[in-house]
């Protein structure tokens, strides 16, 4: 059974040892103990095997087992069920997984399906601190959930990060056809991770304000710690959102006023091709009395006079932003 | 009486036997029985002898005959009305349809109108976990309500592939009359089954908290699975609603862009033309004394000049992205 | 006194008979009758008549009187005063009128002001339903309202179809002028809707609540139906307006789109002209040495590459979308 | 002391007479006593007097002596303290004052800042009324709060005027450069006023629920009036602001639609002018042989065959719109 | 240590003078004593220090630390723990800095963070109201929660004022890709102050209402005085961002208006280039027979009509705008 990454028990914040599946039972008869047990996409026998072995609603079973859940809690009688949402940068995309806990009195399980870090060094880090451990698996589920929300920063970084070469781009650079798909493009992602992140809130919202004794008194203020994170996140992500609107709207501003300019300076240079086109229309005309055309000096004086008119068109352009 | 399409009894979840709408007092003087009825589409005689019955609210009734209600719960003294709307799939249209629900403590009636899966399947589920169906009326409900929202899947699944292939038009290909119009449509679309799949979060949530004894304690959680799939279905069309409407101003700005760039063409191409234009009309002029005409190798280096000059602008155009 | 439409004493729910206004304190002596009275835009004198026989608050007699009032309801110690906006299809027009009412423990007054129904029709079906009467004057305001509420329905189907229409126009039409101030005046008509409908929800809401003696328990579901129904006019309302949102877009979208159409068009035919202009021009050129123009064939050749050249650039045109 | 505008004591709603500051504490003795002051910009000398006088609470002061506060309602122990803005028309401008009150059990001080209506006024109607004066210090509020809120009412009808000129504007006229502006500017003032009235509803709110005996139980349906005044501006200005919004992008919709018909009629006399250029230019050729140049009717010929084809065009160009 | 800033007891509100840091558990065991320590941007022994001395909780300390927190306020047992946002205008950039607070029933310490004024004057400026220091450690609080406050108010004054510039150039300039690009910058700039500041009315509103000991009941109505200010400057920074929505399109609006005035100038300029030339090309034909190129005053009759053809197009462009 692959699927256990690892299980032990725990017994004032200390690792007793880790523990076979067949001996949980056994180990928990001390009441002093909690087991740990951390499970990656576990196949429905295993899934069955706790769900028997603690007690497990059918229900959550289910959602463990099928993964794709929005993040959520639910209280089962006396345990919860929790589903988050793990995010991690993989070069310029971003994988999306989820964590699924089962928190009992006495017991802690997380699945883990998809893309995510794997638990073992929160485990570590848990294990080295036992004067927190020891508040029971409270802790351990507040110490996997920051882990997951501190997983979230980098990825924001880098969407923002994002923004900010699209706002160069708007402001700065001319090819707008790819610009334009890619602010879409980052809409779907921060649409996504919102996705991801507010239930959070709510989520660590019920955990600081649980009314059962699964969560420890003292342990509270540490969900408000991610709570706070979720929301910081959170505010990034719309604060990004709201910002890409207008920059959408500015970037269709910056298209209109490009265009404005194409046709300032075509209007200019047709002018500019125009003028001379008529003036050697007009002395192309084969009337038979034309003064100008016997002059000695007719040619460069139309030439000429057409050169001036050119150059002075040409600087009023100029001036006035047409060309 | 063709619009009754099942009537049995059940007893500690297991079915005891179809029975006539006329036993049906008998039937539940037994306390441990109740009654699950299946109409289709009926007349208003037939609900009138099931208000006789059951003891319904006139009020109820006349909404069930009627339809074209907007999906909700109404408590009727002992008893629950409930209205829900069906969506499925006919090719590349979506149909709506109909069900409202009758829940007593012994009893249960649906009633199906318009397009609709048919309800004996869930039934004969139902009928093989008698562990659960035991819970009473209320389970058979949610059992029911499951498989209508279940069916709101594919639908957002259509509709989500539809925007895709909207975004694929919107930022690659030409044809944007066609896509406005797309984009408008797939908008009705996702009113549409949003306004059918709101309300359903609210209805559920009343279920999950009802002080009545008509919802068993234990059936509660399953009403939750059904608020927490309705949840899902809201934000994916929200989802799509966000994007949809980033997806118009970007068709917009791709709108602008390319007329932007038709003009860039047009004056890259007039300039090449207006030059050549020009120059022969100077020398098409009519002047006696024009040197240049009378010259051996007039005609060729006025020829080679024009020409080199519009390689000139051609390669200039081409550069900066005129052309 | 010609503002009185109707004034009669019902028992039980069935009429013992009209009432002389005078007479009202002497019918209202007998404890099991209440008093139903009808006015339509009442001077002052007869509401102070009222507001004397009935203990009416001097606020609500000013409101009464002034008209043009925002939907509501207050409660004056034991009497409610309520305002509904009524509105009725005039042809292309929507009418707005009020009515207003005022309800006691043994009395209920309504007073109609500008467009809307007589309420006589609803007065003879509720006289018709002497079970339903009996429940106080209560079941007299809820058949009222429902007939104002019930009027909302045509008003929105109508507005559904201006919709539907603009749609047609924007994706199939030219004329997008009027099309703008169409969907500006839709807009405006669905706001005003919106306003006499929004305020609906809340009046119902709390009528369904009301802790007072003057709604009667079995009364309180017949509220809900209305309440049903102004959420559902509400819906219908918002949904058009998110709609016609989208469709000003689309219209715009639809307005660039087909200004780039006519830019590629004219830049098309711009070529067509413009290359045998500038073809003719070279060959307008006087110089005294042009080979061409001394062959046999120069005329009818240059006149058959200028065609050739066109066709080409017709067709090329023509599939690349430029014609 | 020119700040105090008047200063008189109430006994049972009637005046018993002028009070000269000093003397206020000697006239409060008597319980059935209250005292009415109004106070134009007071320095801060005579707000210290008034503070000692009425132990009112030195951050009310303070805003009091500063002004440019939002409205609001503060409670500080048994007094209250209210801000509201007032607004008047000046020609075409909306001139913002403030007023402030302190209230207490006997005692009601009015202070305006900036323009707005002297309340003398509003004091005298009061005095004519004394069986509603006696109700206390809490009606006097009551009526100088109705005159503030009623002078919006003129104010909104003149911005809905300018609305509705605007959109005259929009939908027949061509100076789109000053429309714009326009909008922008009356967008600007709603949002002023939307600033000064919303708060209200909030402070009415508050002042129909009081539940301190500052506010007698029979003045309450008198706030119940003001707060349906205020709900009622707001919405007359969310309603507003919502027909701006559209009436922008409508502006912006035939701005587009106005140039996409000047790129026509330009397309139009482009095509006009060229094709009689480019004939014009092909019997403008130099070659020996061109049959047609020596025909007798030629020249009448080709011009006939030009203008017909010019006619055609236009006649055309003007059945599609493009002229 | 030169974090220490400050570090006084105070008795009565008075200074009873500055304490070392390892006498304060000497100083606090008088029970009319508080202490009042301001830290700058504190190492974590300092801070390991304060928290042994003052027993703060862990996560306050790690917050205290790291800064870059969002504004909050979080009670960790008797102690509070309030981070707030402040804002510099240093030149045209907008400096922001953190100040945290750890407030306890005989201790407050403040711990700035980045760019912010010191808050010596406000210390200096508490101890010469010892009536109001008196109140305890929340006064202290609110006296710097309000320094902090009201540095907001420069700031948004300087936003309002480039907003006001930016309506200047939208409606009177015409250099709209830099106008573009300041609007988005500003809408980055209000989000980020929002971003600051609306936390605020949460943290006030409930130190307001804290039922704890720690503020006292007197101190109150100064923490609603700061509620007051940070709903101002957010209702402020609200203004200005739909204002500055409004802007945008506005912007847009002109630039497409600009567009259509380009092409009608150069569409009326292109007539008055084209029509000569034309006219000229029908002259310049070959011809054998045309009359008028014998007549003695073709050529001046010929340039005369054109030349009031063209002036007649003239002032015909002029009246309809197009030039």
């Amino acid at each position: 059974m692959e699927s256990v990454i690892n299980c032990a028990a725990y017994c004032e914040g200390r690792k007793t040892g880790n523990v076979e599946l067949d001996n949980i039972s056994e180990v928990l008869k001390q009441s002093d103990r909690f087991v740990w047990i951390g499970l990656h996409a576990p196949e429905k026998e295993m899934l069955s095997k706790m769900q028997l072995e603690f007690g497990l609603h059918e229900l959550a079973i289910e959602d463990a087992l099928r993964a794709h859940q929005r993040p959520k809690l639910e209280a089962y009688g006396d345990t919860l069920f929790i589903v988050l949402r793990t995010a991690q940068l993989k070069g310029p995309r971003i994988d999306f997984g989820e964590t699924h806990f089962f928190l009992g009195l006495n017991f802690i399980i997380n699945v883990r399906h998809g893309s995510s870090i794997p638990y073992t060094d929160v485990r570590t880090r848990c294990e080295s601190t036992p004067h927190l451990l020891k508040k029971g698996p409270g802790f351990a589920l507040y110490a996997v959930m920051d882990a997951i929300v501190d997983q979230y920063f980098p990825v924001i970084d880098k969407l923002e990060e994002e923004l900010g070469s699209l706002e160069e781009k708007i402001f700065h650079e001319r090819f707008r056809r790819e610009t334009t798909a890619k602010i879409y493009k980052l809409k779907r992602k921060l649409l996504e991770v919102k996705r991801a992140v507010s239930p959070l809130i709510d989520i660590c919202n019920r955990l600081m304000r649980f009314d059962l004794k699964l969560i420890d008194e003292e342990t509270r203020p540490y969900f408000r710690d991610v709570y706070d994170h979720a929301i910081r996140i959170n505010e990034m992500v719309d604060n990004s959102r709201e910002l890409l609107s207008t920059a959408l709207e500015a970037n269709l501003s910056m298209a209109s006023i490009s265009q404005s300019e194409v046709a300032k300076r075509f209007a200019g240079w047709a002018a500019l091709i125009g003028v001379p086109t008529m003036i050697a229309g007009i002395y192309g005309m084969n009337f038979n009395v034309m003064p100008e055309l016997q002059w000695r000096w007719g040619y460069p004086v139309v030439l000429t006079v057409t050169a001036v008119l050119c150059a002075v068109l040409y600087f009023r352009f100029k001036k006035s932003g047409w060309l």
